[in-house]
């Protein structure tokens, strides 16, 4: 077997730490300190620095914010649209820190090939197949798919959460792979 | 025939003007200045102020940048995502602004039912090819496409843009689905 | 933006109205008087003065007859199918029908982008149902199918006019792909 | 094995040979008195006989023409939309006339089940590939379809030929399927 | 219409009968003196004796063994399983079977085309439609599926034959068509 | 977050090692004195003995053989494979003998993810576009994929090899999904 070489971290420029807008190295610091080092997709948007505010702010709105779906849960979403687009950063990285919020070692790489047999919860699975839906049939989403939701006791405020981050990480998904967005070795190992 | 009564503008709850951020309310009140009424995403989308202020930050920062894609091409891009994604609110909304942007009063309608049979210029179906590869096979973006690109005249900031203004769409077109957003009835004749 | 120029009415022969047999000429004479102009379809299919026949015969056949569907409901089928099937010809000529039939200016946008979100009553909707299985999946027809639209006070007779009208526009709309049929600009106001 | 009953002809009430018009009687025995007896698509039909007339009028323009497309050609393109769109009476009728035309005992079931390893010419798979363009993706032909099948020797106008043929057939299987069309046990045999 | 040559009978090498290990000549030998004749699975598979070998092995484990699902049943499942893949090979061989077993002549073509218009009892369809999920979408199986088969009178182990079957014929088809395996003109008049 | 359960082993009953017959058991022995431990799948297809024998025949013959398709990227095969077709067991348990095979603890999560941004050679993401090709559309495959196969230096046996482990997998998948099975803990850290 021939060996390939390891893919850069995007095809596009990675610009330089040191090159970038204060506000976005402030975060970029931020992130490393937290996390021990910078992911990717940091440094690969931060070659758009206007585009870059806009996706963390956004990206901040629905994932830190609390609510009655867990950060774990909300992580779940994000492996399960991910996957489904076909979405190599997203599917790793975030299968790390759903690991992480979950305390469950198996969950990710479960949910990633197939949640419909992962170790989940009816409830869970009502709010994935709900997500699949935005992604790949919003234009069909109808009040049965909400009452459904509210069978498992879902309110709409949580039906808008589940389908934002699902839309919200398909575009995520659409960027990474357009720049073929590396994932840091380092998530590999997280939480397992 | 029966009628059915028109839809309301969202499925979810609408805030009323004077309860919104003050920011907000003045992004609001600039929008209506200049277009003579206030286009229901604002609205629908003040529902959540913070995925509000991240939502059009990212709007602006893809569709009122200048660079040589032109803003009526970057609503065709919009149109045309827009349709196959089958979402009512984006096609008509951003079909009057491209007819206005292209002071052309056949070309939304066109884009909307077939770009590949619409009055459109080479370069110009590439650049939608590559939209339509982004919004329902990005994984399987490459290097050829790229070239394809380049060989009219596209630059890969330009592949990027054109990708990023797909990507953010696909997402405006899921959220405009689940919440049933309705497209104001003011746009239908706009730039006809 | 470089300036694509307007494609032409079909990339086939188009002939000339006094070359035509009689038959067809005053069909054509007809239908210019009551619209005001030529449609295309009729100029482009003039091309085979035997299929020209049939077709306009099945369409009168299918579209003309009284029953319980009204007249602006046939239209919706059309433009529902038409639609789906990426037809820019009949998307445009039909929906401008559409508006003129149901007095209604902007429900030929919101069907041609998504039906499921158009201002249609659960009658209308169940209607453009059915059509959009016998474009899709008529394999899977079967009595459960018959069983709703009983439901919504159909006849088994209605059904076969729902079927027939979109499968003949499906025809309908293969034909105008294939010819690159041009819609006429006068469709685009007509109605609004 | 249980045993199924056979199904009827149709789910539609099938018209007694006395009640039909005299032009339509007269187009049934003529079509019995060559086969043998009456195929059931002349009967199933006939329970509406403007479209009948229609039906036949079209079929009899594109099936029945001279022309470098022979007609044991005609009926691949036949067998082969019939068979991608599933539809059980017109994969064994126009199986069976298949056959005859042809005067291949083989052919027609190799056609049926997957035209890509049927024992056909270049010539007659690139015939094929463009009819089920035009029966699946019509809204993309465009120039290199045209330029495809002029390499093997066809013209546009057999280009239009194909394209009708394909065409009216995927309208004629989705009244089938949408009707229950039985075929008639005769044709199993036919041509064998 | 220009004459194509009937192609070979797998685009790779087929062993002579002598040069064959003696089990394998064996198990010809044997379907030769019941068949009259070798169908050409068995050369085209020992190509690869170790596979023939388990091939057979795991075949004759599904197709030999007695239980409540009968044999002619067991070819509906293999027909309508092969039809949805567009083997050749598979339909035409197997629809000869299915006939043999049925003694039926005409529930082969009619499975092969759709097998939701075939003369079928509502548990043959409820095999099939269980067949064809676990072709096109095992991953969704779940509760629900076996639930109703139960309502037809399937155990979980009918369940899993059924599975069985039409997973093993999804590899045999996949082979055949990468192999172009080509059914003898034997199968084509059996049992009719 | 409720805390889900984790699933059992199979849907269906799992014998007993005693129960077994003694070249099952010798079988299972042996695979448990190299791994550590007993895969699952051994346990689940025990049930049906003469099933297990034919499988693991078949099995080893694809996968022990020797050859010029390392046993690593005869993995790469079963975790694209099983990845498009959503089947857990087999992209987490061949995951896992892919990391070892390779020696890289990465590979696994990048195949599964989306092999198209793997850090794979140029070769082995032919040779997995022909195991998508024969996974999804077998019935298209024709003497062009087998000459791009050899520009990259497989030779048509070669292509029998990837044609059958994806074939074989396929069928695997899909048991592996209607049993609901279940990957041992053990293998999400292999390798890693």
């Amino acid at each position: 077997m021939d060996d390939a070489k390891p893919q850069p971290i995007s095809r596009f420029p990675v610009p330089a730490l040191d090159e970038l807008p204060e506000d976005i190295r402030a975060r970029i610091a931020a992130v490393q300190e937290k996390a021990g080092f910078v992911p990717n997709v940091f440094l690969v948007l931060a070659h758009r620095p206007d585009e870059f505010r806009a996706f963390f702010a956004y990206h901040d709105a629905l994932m830190e914010k609390p609510g009655p779906i867990t950060k774990a849960e909300r992580e779940m979403i994000v492996v399960a649209t991910s996957s489904s687009n076909r979405c190599q950063y997203c599917v790793i990285a975030h299968g790390a820190i759903l690991r992480v919020r979950a305390k469950n070692p198996l969950i990710a790489d479960q949910v990633a090939a197939n949640y419909l047999k992962a170790d989940l919860t009816p409830r869970q699975k009502a709010m994935l197949d709900f997500a699949m839906k935005v992604s790949w049939r919003a234009h069909e989403v109808a009040e049965p798919d909400f009452e459904r939701l509210r069978s498992h006791g879902f309110t709409d405020e949580d039906a808008w959460d589940i389908a934002a981050i699902s839309a919200f990480f398909g575009m995520s998904n659409r960027m990474a792979n357009v720049t073929s967005m590396r994932p840091n070795d380092e998530f590999y190992m997280l939480g397992r």
